[in-house]
């Protein structure tokens, strides 16, 4: 079995810009984090394999309707049926209700950060394992994995002043 | 569903201690780690809370008998169905062996590190969001969790050339 | 010999909020890095100490004439001889200018940092290292210590295209 | 100028060897680690330059009188009348004798850490700092700089109770 990983850019993997004192993107850190995961190496008694899909670097409040569709043709056009998609939080679930509503036969899971892969404390790595194991084991659907928890697409909001994912009722 | 989360030591959970040069135990980076990944937030609408349960910290290599029986115990008095246990990686097929052969009716995901947490480039916080998401998600077993795979406990072994886990057969 | 540390905030003490993804201002990063640093330690034996002062928590480009008067009164109030300013970069070179122009008898260096001290690969802890050197070991005057390089307040301006400080001439 | 900054190994350099579980060596983190402080960037008005000497890969109770003498050829037949040598704490002060008997004309700084550059909270970088200004800002002669304090060669010792340097008296 193969998961396939998909960057759209996000807080997950913003980069600081020294000359500029901002956040914004270069190259994904999704080949490194996977590298440290462990889970791009590659041997012959290797069961799951994973393969990484730079699609879009955006930040999630930058993300229109044509963007969402170009993320919904790549889980379509995909081979796999395993699919995780890092996406910036703020329109996680918008995202996620596009690709819903087109309801493939695949697991697909979006994840994201509250704080950069790259800063101090950041919740990525852990999100990106989480998210690895729900695109594995969870039955075919639209998911959200954040915070340690796994929310179908069509039950989940951000609340915004507490910085976590929660169910809707 | 609360999901309970035993440390037992083992690579994950080492620091440097400065006055002796030397890697050992000191109060589990778990509590830290879980505030990081967001578990540990209490809010009305969470439907996952997790609770830490810090049972020993010995390196796998000094683990006897006693100690997995130590393990099987805690497990059993888990009020908790979903039981993340984190081992070191050199004797974690054996724990998970004796966890296996006791067949509660609880998903119980042996994980650890191939890099200890504070490391630099440490597997540790990915293999922990993985683990918990297997421990949410995965029927009734014992199962190790390692490198973005989730194995049975008794088709699993150490690859120590390469330092991953890989299925026997 | 005592050294006094003022921090005036810059990109050196930035932190990331998670609620607005945007990098601001908390409590210094400061105090922990000088206790990573051993500075903070206390012994019998110990010649130099360090006090630190949490004067400011400024981007540089918000510095106006009346913060770099409120830096200059702190320099001028302290006991110690030896100060170093933890300041934004943009405008380091003007507050080293009104230090300058007032000429006290003591050792003042302004650091501060390319990349915020809590985001990877920073340079804000060698600088501060640096910093503190400078500060004992410079006779009287002030200057910028930046890219493991101590220049007069006169004699050294930002180059912004490669993000680095050199001199004028 | 140019600074000379030689590897001799010790805690500084230490890397963690997942498939051993053991701390090593393998190449120095001294140019990543001068990369980040921006020493070794080049640039026409760049008035300071570094030049980095991997010599030995050694904990420094594993240093003898041979090894000794090797680093005091490296001293004296490099160029360059400012070297920071990175060495283990544990026989500092045993190499900053026979380097300070030596009596070159040279400015030399010994410098280490107390936790490994690779590892959370270590104070290497700092020190690497602290120990750059050093070599650049003191007259001639031998020197440790440690915990932000730099030491005369003939009035150091390690007090390995409190993991910090301190005078003899």
């Amino acid at each position: 079995m193969t998961l396939r990983i998909i960057a759209t850019g996000g807080t997950f993997d913003k980069h600081y810009d020294p000359l500029t004192g901002t956040l914004g993107f270069r190259d994904s850190v999704l080949p490194a984090a996977l590298q440290r995961a462990r889970m791009a190496q590659q041997g012959e008694r290797r069961e799951h394999r994973c393969v990484f899909e730079p699609l879009l670097a955006l930040d999630s409040l930058d993300m229109r309707d044509e963007h969402r569709q170009h993320i919904l043709q790549a889980c379509q056009r995909a081979p796999e049926h395993q699919i995780v998609i890092v996406h910036g939080t703020d329109t996680m679930r918008d995202t996620a209700a596009v690709l819903g509503a087109a309801a493939l036969q695949k697991t697909i899971v979006l994840t994201g950060a509250m704080v950069p892969y790259l800063i101090d404390d950041s919740d990525a790595f852990f999100n990106l394992g989480f998210a690895c194991a729900c695109a594995q084991l969870a039955r075919s659907g639209v998911y959200i994995a954040m915070n340690g928890q796994l929310f179908d697409w069509d039950n989940v909001q951000k609340n915004r002043a507490q910085g976590c994912f929660e169910v809707l009722r």
